[in-house]
């Protein structure tokens, strides 16, 4: 097996449908990744905005092996795998190395707060020593918004040292350009810097990054990849505030029951419009709000269809 | 089966020991149970301090298994069992109250922030509906330093009003004096509340409240017991200032790496000093530091033994 290629472009932490009973609907879901790669985006399934956290390591196990079954391309995956717990971290980035994935979108163990950029390292080695294979390609996932647990520079230092082949790049959800622009700065050997938000997409490419893994790349991909591809033609920055326009009116609403709202809208299939809790779907007002926002700026997602 | 009683006194969340590969080593944590039960302590497993979050819930179920089989009355245990994900949520708890523990103590989906008090009672309610066991007795975890996600006052009165003989207590670990006295002006109805430190024991008592789950409680439970048990006897503020001085040592250090060194110290069993990634054994120096604080105030753990 030949070692993965490093990512780089767009690509989108899928959402998860559920079925009334809160179950996954993994039918609906294999054709919302079939939708996604059709516009030429990369799936980071299990990200932030999938609610990872709320599946079980039995689910998100059970899905990967259904999503391959089902014939989507494993290399077009970049799943998140990190856990609190080391042991279910390792169990299941296995578990999708050996499905041939291309790379992992690791969080920090997440639940202890205040932990050493030492104690963090210790993790990140136990998990890359323990698992020993040349095919793990980690990218860091910095968000500290909601994880409380910042990656810092020292720490990515440290780790692509020691670990140049397996460490190979990072998606910064810090929502701070500063933060971003800080580690391009390092220039790291081709290691890919990700924003996690098409919001600073244009910049990132200005100074070298590789992309972005963007919730928003759920309803929008089609645009942010056609941003990513022409970054740097002059009418890029048009492009970038088209971009804005449409992350904007998502940003007016809680972001994962937006998309999912967007996802019912577009496809006509009200399903969608579900979360599991303490995450609420958006209520009536709010759901309307949101359809007739998108319908002033003419937003449509094509090629989208009841799943 | 009886609905279990309540509980109220002194708790631990136990320290969790680990082999040298990290595995778990689950005949010293027999022995350590043993002990805490020896002092009339109540056993709060898979608590913050216990590690329980870098267990995964494999490890868990199998740790509950042992416990039980190896004789330890599961009447005394309180076993953290709330998850990230709801349905791992479920299937540990559910294993719990099958074996005949006597409460759960429940950490709220920890992951998303910023969540509303309607999305945590969709999520406590599903948990008690799924569960649907007049032997499910949830108390509560309200830890906003680690988990910021608090629980509010209006939650709590929401979630007693319709699940009233399910959602019996709390701990506390605010840290707030002022919260916890919050919550026991409301006056529910023999709603248990449990500081998460001996440091507002006395405290607690004397405003309503039903004990205190205590880290600390696994090097020095008998002195907090007797406090417990002693607290309207006119000596007990000096009670109270012999356990604030205890605990302040163990203050100075990172927490759960200072409880284990003191576990290895005072049964004479080094194994006891290591804890999982992120977190961090005592180095060296903190360790002789540990030591020679509490000889200095003539701290012992009387009745432990090397397991």
């Amino acid at each position: 097996m030949l070692a993965p290629e490093k990512f780089s472009g767009v690509l989108t932490p899928v959402i998860t449908p559920f079925n009334e009973d809160l179950s996954v609907n993994s039918d609906r879901l294999i054709a919302q990744c079939r939708w996604i790669i059709s516009q030429d985006v990369g799936l980071a399934i299990f990200g932030t905005n999938s609610e990872a956290n709320s599946l079980s390591i039995k689910e998100k196990i059970k899905l990967l092996d259904k999503l391959v079954e089902s014939g989507i391309d494993p290399k077009k995956m970049m799943p998140g795998t990190g856990c609190c717990s080391l042991f279910e971290t390792i169990e299941l980035t296995t578990h999708a190395i050996n499905l041939g994935v291309s790379g992992s979108l690791l969080l920090p163990p997440f639940y202890y707060k205040g932990v050493s950029d030492e104690g963090l390292y210790a993790s990140y080695s136990e998990i890359i020593e323990r698992i020993g294979s040349s095919n793990f390609r980690i990218y860091l996932y910095n968000i500290p918004p909601v994880s409380n647990i910042p990656i810092s520079i020292n720490l990515i230092d440290r780790l692509i040292k020691n670990y140049p082949n397996t460490v190979v790049g990072i998606k910064d959800s810090s929502g701070d350009w500063g933060n971003t622009k800080d580690m391009l700065d390092q220039k790291w050997d081709d290691f890919r810097v990700f924003v996690g938000s098409e919001t600073f997409l244009l910049n990132n490419m200005r100074n070298g990054g590789s992309g972005c893994i963007s919730a928003t790349a759920n309803v929008n991909p089609a645009a942010i990849r056609h941003l990513y591809q022409s970054w740097d033609n002059e009418n890029a920055p048009n492009y970038q505030d088209k971009l804005d326009e449409v992350r904007n009116i998502f940003q007016e609403f809680p972001m994962i029951p937006a998309l999912k709202a967007a996802a019912a809208i577009y496809s006509n299939d009200r399903e969608w419009n579900r979360v599991r809790p303490p995450l609420l779907s958006l209520n009536k007002k709010q759901f309307e709000k949101l359809e007739s926002n998108l319908r002033e700026i003419k937003f449509s997602m094509p090629g989208l269809s009841k799943n």
